[in-house]
């Protein structure tokens, strides 16, 4: 297994079959993964199952395994360690490769900054290609993703890209001015790195300039990083309304599941009990009508799932940036409207099924007029409520689906009930 | 408008824009994009929206819209066409295109050959990089994306690939033999979408070649494709939960949106009321006990939580395939565990509350012990439920949560109201 785990496989292969396996083999096969591969493979691992591996090696073990690492993955792994073992890592690096590393570390791991990466190459405009190509000649190899080559002038600035293919389509003595690109935008360091993902995914990006307040060039954000930001983007909105982690690792020991999701559990214990506790207003009229206690779950469902469905859609639109004031009440408009449809047809089903199942006529009223008074609410709620966390500064993702269904759970008890004890007087 | 539609924004921005307008607005920016610029634009929106407008152009605006499109691209547009407005379309094109066009079309659009595009510069190995640069000058620009050139024998058959990079620091005299790679796999041209995106992700492509049974190659998968399958198939995953289609237009019109939604409340009527089916059987137990109805959504919705936890979590896992027979043992025990944990935290707590609430200690026996069955449940139909459907091919991201909640209400009412008739028999 050691050999083929050395030989055949690359450092992401082997990631991937360490983070497809439960612990115990997870242990067993770190172990036969050789010294000089643990650097790369923990390149790939995901947050979680990465941090338990750093901290079983000591400052000295770190430095022998990052020694070729690019700056900016160095960067995400020295972001995991405590303070004093971050300290301890860049005492053992040469002074040019610390003064990189700090370069990144110094900006937020979320935005252009902490997504890019040192290793330019850059040329002057007003050099020819020929000279350009006997430059590139004398590296032994180019940085990965470099589809292009970044044009400066004398003072570091960004001045422009000049393209590898459009270099190899043109003449030998054109010069770089000639041939290079100034329409491209360099991205600010401080953008944050979903909108970096937004303009790779819009313009179909290989690796873009980033540049800082001055102008000055500071490094280069690439589509492999980039594609690994959608990725735990996409995770994030999926995992969290479920109150999970993206970093969640999917064969976590069973303590550690247990203590996350216990949060979550807690969390929906005390909406649980929020909801009963608007029921519990209506014993009386419970104890009238036992057909309630059989219906009501129906009225807070419904609300349940036309609500999820207009904060999902919502949720999407706000990650793809479509969402803006000035549509914004098209779209509590349209979501309103479409939900008032849906609600008087189901209202119409769900209160017929009712008056054939029990033979009240009441109950069917009762029950048709909670649909469309809960289903309104959800459809308000389900469109604001996302917006208005992500004022808050709160993850919309993540507290969105509690609070969506605790209110559709709430309204639906409270109006199904409310009307009953009104009707039933 | 329409100078800074036409003059400032790239066809993608115009996309985003469009895709960011409610109905009215669209039509009247889409009638102020200039005629050149329609096809670039369609291109970048998503499908429901580019079906809409295509379906408004006849078959000679079609072509003159398309004329300069790629060919996957050109291929995913006309898969959106009627058959015989597709026929139309070929007509008008010249044979060469025709036969690439109808090339990517014969596959089906989520394997790799619906993915891929005819656009390769190919080489042949014995020649030197000094002839190769002399014949990549005699082109006016070299495809998108282009980070290597595809090595073919004289059969046409794979070989390796040379890329650019490693050509820009050779010898003009070394041969592309000598620097070619030769490790780089092929994708065979049935493989799935998502296990493309999974080699580009894992290995940091930014593109591939992809080859027919015979090992002659038919094309090439660039990164920013691939980047469009994996936010796809991440929005489908979010989407799908909530019923949602990931192609979804956020501004779709009244009517549209209402039709589609009803689908999903019909579905979800039907299981409101078998859940409502089982509490109906219980009816004279709650007539004695009116505390049942206030506890009993506190037990269904407490397993809905815990189930969607770990159906979230196999449903992540499984699009990353990291779930295998090997270790579905192993996850099931460690889900079932460590909820069996939470469910003994918990029913000890809702107990508590609930003793103290009604002041009746055989309530809290009967909702401990219903929050510890109902969790159970839902922690072994959290897992297996996905992997399940997705034999049956069936699509866990839809159908999963439907019939999870199903079951965690049903079981949860099932099994509290029924030892309540045990215990207050
Ligand atoms: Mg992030
Ligand atoms: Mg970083
Ligand atoms: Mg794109
Ligand atoms: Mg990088
Ligand atoms: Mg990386
Ligand atoms: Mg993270
Ligand atoms: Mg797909
Ligand atoms: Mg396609
Ligand atoms: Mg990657
Ligand atoms: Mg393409
Ligand atoms: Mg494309
Ligand atoms: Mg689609
Ligand atoms: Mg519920």
């Amino acid at each position: 297994v050691a050999r083929i785990l050395n030989g055949g496989l690359s450092p992401s292969d082997i990631a991937h079959l360490l983070e497809s396996s439960p612990p115990r083999q997870r242990a067993v096969l770190w172990n036969l993964v050789d010294k000089d591969l643990e650097g790369d493979v923990l390149q790939y691992l995901n947050d979680d199952i990465r941090s338990y591996f750093l901290s079983k090696l000591n400052a000295q073990e770190l430095a022998a395994v990052i020694e070729d690492f690019e700056s900016d993955d160095l960067a995400d792994l020295l972001q995991q360690l405590p303070d004093a073992v971050i300290q301890e890592v860049l005492d053992t690096m040469d002074a040019q490769d610390r003064e990189r590393v700090e370069e990144v570390l110094s900006y937020p791991e979320d935005t252009a900054g902490g997504l890019m990466n040192t290793d330019t190459v850059t040329v002057r405009p007003d050099i020819s290609i020929d000279v350009v190509q006997r430059y590139l000649r004398r590296h032994r190899s180019l940085p990965p993703m470099t589809d292009s080559l970044i044009v400066v002038n004398r003072k570091d600035e960004y001045v422009g890209v000049m393209s590898l293919t459009r270099m190899l389509v043109s003449s030998p003595s054109a010069t770089v001015r000639e041939i290079m690109d100034t329409d491209v935008e360099p991205i600010p360091v401080t953008m944050p790195d979903n909108r970096v993902a937004t303009l790779f995914e819009r313009y179909d990006l290989i690796s873009a300039p980033v540049v800082g307040d001055n102008g000055k060039l500071l490094g280069r954000i690439t589509i492999d990083d980039v594609v690994d930001v959608i990725r735990e983007d996409a995770d994030h909105s999926l995992m969290s309304l479920a109150g999970l982690d993206e970093d969640e690792d999917t064969f976590a020991p069973i303590f550690r599941t247990s203590r996350r999701r216990a949060v979550w559990l807690g969390v929906n214990v005390v909406t649980a009990f929020t909801s009963a506790t608007v029921i519990g207003l209506f014993e009386g009229t419970i104890q009238k009508v036992v057909a309630l206690a059989v219906l009501m779950p129906i009225v807070a469902s419904m609300g349940g799932i036309a609500g999820s469905q207009t904060l999902t859609l919502v949720i999407r639109g706000m990650a793809l940036g479509q969402i803006s004031r000035d549509n914004l009440r098209w779209l509590l408009n349209r979501e309103f409207l479409s939900t008032i449809l849906n609600s008087l047809l189901f209202s119409v089903i769900v209160a017929g099924v009712a008056v054939a199942w029990f033979g009240q006529p009441t109950i069917g009223l009762v029950i048709g007029l909670a649909l469309i008074i809960n289903l309104s609410i959800a459809s308000v709620v389900g469109t604001l409520l996302p917006l208005f966390l992500k004022k808050r500064n709160i993850d919309p993702a993540l507290a969105g689906g509690v609070v969506l269904l605790t209110v559709t759970d709430v309204m639906g008890f409270l109006s199904f009930l409310g009307l009953a004890t009104i009707f039933y007087g």
